[in-house]
């Protein structure tokens, strides 16, 4: 192993991460609240901890990341991250106890959005701002934001952006690393503070809280500071505001730079695009004709039904009504669309669209080789055929993700007494990244009553959720800890 | 399509259902129950409709079935076994409603083993032994029945036997398809008799109750005439016996074969049947272990875990305990127990522990391929490496089980007020051919209260299941009902 490199660039992560914990600090600052000393101090930690490795590698020993190195690394800078990232939380006193912290903190990087904190009256405002920061660094990924500030002493070590980046395939944006990384980040940006100006103008929230939410809806996370969420602002306006940004930061952002360049063409035949927009508007539909009866109008249901339908599926998690009381159809639907999430290249969750949509034209085929096993079907998307090794790891892939949320299941059904609905949604909601599921972790739930092994366990569920399974699960394999 | 050879063996598969009715009938007349009459009009109807299409075909016509025609064939028999297999339950009253009828008769002949019967009382012994004697003709399979019966009518048709034979690939035990099915069934009646025996000395049941469990177990179906199922005999004797023959009939029947022939080698080498009984001690121990504080003591906790665990895996479900009062952990296991189920070329359902055993040697394949993306890695199983096209096809069918499962889970969510945990355990359960859920479908529930509709679409899930998804689902391929 190239460990110079690897503890060069986690380095660089720790670096990073303190400064990351900056303008949190300038908040606390600011509103004069009393939690600037537990920002401070893990910045500290951070900047002691971090530098030495950085400064250890001179540029003649970057040589490239091997695969097995760079999922190494990615497991371990998130890991890291999640660890020192728990240290505002513990030291401010918000969340005491460390494994509730360790479990906000992975819930905040991996942009799940699930909490353990009960009651949010007077919560001070730098960690909170801290809290939702976490979703939106995580949302890209912190080792893209590596790549996009440290172009050159990351080499061409792609495997670390493909480790990170959702989605069975990798695409360039731009021939260079660096330069994609870049590009993301610039986009990233630009719709995160325009959304946060629409929050306050014509949203009508003040600038805090609009900060707040435009960050959880830009990484997809769904932290809020209200213990109803999106909810507490009652506002039509910005229930618009969100559902649209929450539906944007679900696409794939390489379209949104098809669209800077004038490549609309690209756009509109994106077939990931039109089976996500598809597949959001027919159970949009579906569950507002649904809820109709309780909301007792089309376009009152129409309001909270396209709203909670593009929370599950961008995987944020924000909500404005509470859709465990929902009819049965509708919580089933819910937990489906769990599963879909958005599409790949964006900040969100879930299997992808474009792996479903693949998923079923697998299904189809093998329907069909059944009765007509000699002819040569090809599978095609985006108007290609996919090759049959893709198929073979979207398959496997597919089949490790249900594996490892039955496992996780079964693992936190251990040691608490919560029935089977709650502990398999929660399973379902950390793997995908969501946040609520149902039952005791419904939208109006929490995840604080679980014990500290099950929260370890979420949190490892939440980690492969958002690195897409290998980089952690490999940690388990012996092969990755083999010399040579 | 080959009219004229399809409708031949469907008229030979209804004479076949009369003639399954008459040991029903010889019970009836014996115990002099009034049910007789129930028994006797369906035979007439059968044997009408069946004859003239079975007489149609002279030995000049018989070609060779092609797939598709062999899926259509399979499908429809079973369509039209279940539908004429419902009629005693109607015209004797014992469920008046036919599509309740319909659900208790496919629940039979898929070996299911879910009912809607609520109340086990004065029933007739007619119709609750045609009730039982479905599991038998299911759990072997009917057009294995009919090459048994009728090797030279039905030519070298091995779809048939294909399509109705569970696991990923079909091995004819002998050169013959006929002689094949004949052992096949030879071993089965023996076994089952063997049981049934057993159940009366030393088991202390009647001979009617024997037959019914017996039968019951020899199809994994899980039907008593006891609302607390083998519960009702609270009997240690019992309850060893009837879970050793679970066992037993989730084994894949070519090793009773093997070691009737007395290749005993082949039998100890054989990997699924090492990963079978290794999961069922494992689950048995750790179940046992979870439920010892409710029976106050090891042993007392290992004959009620050792028979859950049976009757799940063996995907049987007969009941001694009320698992859904069991700890949380043991019954989100019994869940995952459920897509195991048992051994390839057994009665029982369940995705197969083939497949189960392919899935984590793929998924660990998958992890290492992530960080050793050059190496190639085989998949071995008994031995030999396992063709790409085959690890295809399993994750093709675990997939689109997968999907079946949550498409069917959303069906009958729309129409009632059970909980998510009733209607997703409704689904799997009936998929997977088992039996009981949890919630209101538990082990000591029943599917009465699921509207007609819901029925229907639980009929076809278990259908579905029985017949491993691709002859029930190719019928809405257009491609099959295109001419040529």
């Amino acid at each position: 192993m190239n460990k110079k490199l690897i503890l060069h660039l986690l380095g660089a992560i720790l670096l990073i991460e303190a400064l990351s914990m900056a303008p949190a600090l300038a908040i606390s600052l600011i509103y004069g609240d009393s939690d600037w000393a537990a920002l401070l101090v893990p910045m500290g930690i951070l900047t002691v901890l971090g530098a030495p490795p950085w400064l250890l590698v001179r540029s003649e020993d970057k040589a490239n990341l091997r695969p097995r190195e760079g999922f190494v690394t990615v497991a371990f800078a998130w890991i890291l991250l999640s660890v020192f990232g728990a240290l505002p939380f513990v030291l401010s006193g918000v969340i005491p106890d460390f494994t509730g912290a360790l479990f906000e903190s992975v819930s905040g990087f991996t942009t799940t959005g699930a909490t353990v904190i009960e009651n949010f009256d007077n919560l001070p405002r730098g960690i909170m701002f801290w809290r939702s920061f976490t979703h939106w660094i995580g949302g890209m990924g912190v080792l893209v934001l590596t790549l996009a500030l440290l172009p050159k002493m990351t080499g061409r070590t792609s495997h670390l952006m493909r480790a990170e980046s959702p989605g069975p395939s990798f695409s360039k944006i731009l021939p260079k690393l660096g330069d994609s990384a870049k590009i993301l980040y610039l986009i990233y940006g630009v719709l995160t503070v325009l959304e946060w100006v629409l929050l306050m103008i014509p949203g009508g929230m003040n600038a805090y809280d609009a900060a707040i939410h435009a960050l959880g809806t830009a990484g997809t996370g769904g932290f809020s500071n209200y213990g109803l969420s999106v909810g507490a602002f009652d506002s039509a306006t910005v229930d618009i505001i969100i559902t649209v940004f929450m539906v944007l930061f679900g696409t794939n952002f390489a379209l949104f730079y098809r669209m800077l360049i004038g490549d609309w063409k690209s756009v509109w035949k994106s077939e990931e695009l039109r089976w996500y927009l598809g597949i959001y508007l027919a159970a949009t539909l579906f569950i507002s004709c649904m809820i109709m009866p309780q909301y007792g109008g089309f376009w009152h249901a129409l309001r909270y039904g396209s709203f909670q339908t593009a929370t599950i599926m961008s995987t944020t998690g924000y909500a404005t009504a509470n859709f465990d009381l929902w009819p049965q159809a509708v919580r089933m639907l819910m937990v489906i669309l769990m599963f879909v999430g958005s599409c790949a290249g964006s900040t969100a969750g879930g299997m992808k669209v474009v792996r479903v949509a693949l998923l079923f034209k697998m299904g189809r085929r093998e329907i069909r080789r059944t009765f007509q096993p000699r002819k040569v079907q090809v599978v095609r998307f985006e108007g290609k055929g996919v090759e049959e090794s893709m198929l073979m790891q979207i398959s496997s892939f597919i089949i490790v993700y249900m594996l490892v949320i039955l496992a996780g299941a079964f693992l936190i059904s251990i040691e608490n007494t919560y029935d089977f609905t709650t502990n398999l949604t929660a399973a379902i909601t950390a793997v995908c990244n969501v946040g609520p599921g149902l039952g005791a972790v419904g939208p109006m739930g929490n995840f604080a009553g679980y014990t500290p092994f099950s929260k370890i366990a979420l949190s490892f569920l939440m980690l492969c959720g958002r690195l897409e399974l290998f980089p952690m699960l490999a940690l388990f394999h012996p092969a990755v800890w083999q010399k040579g």
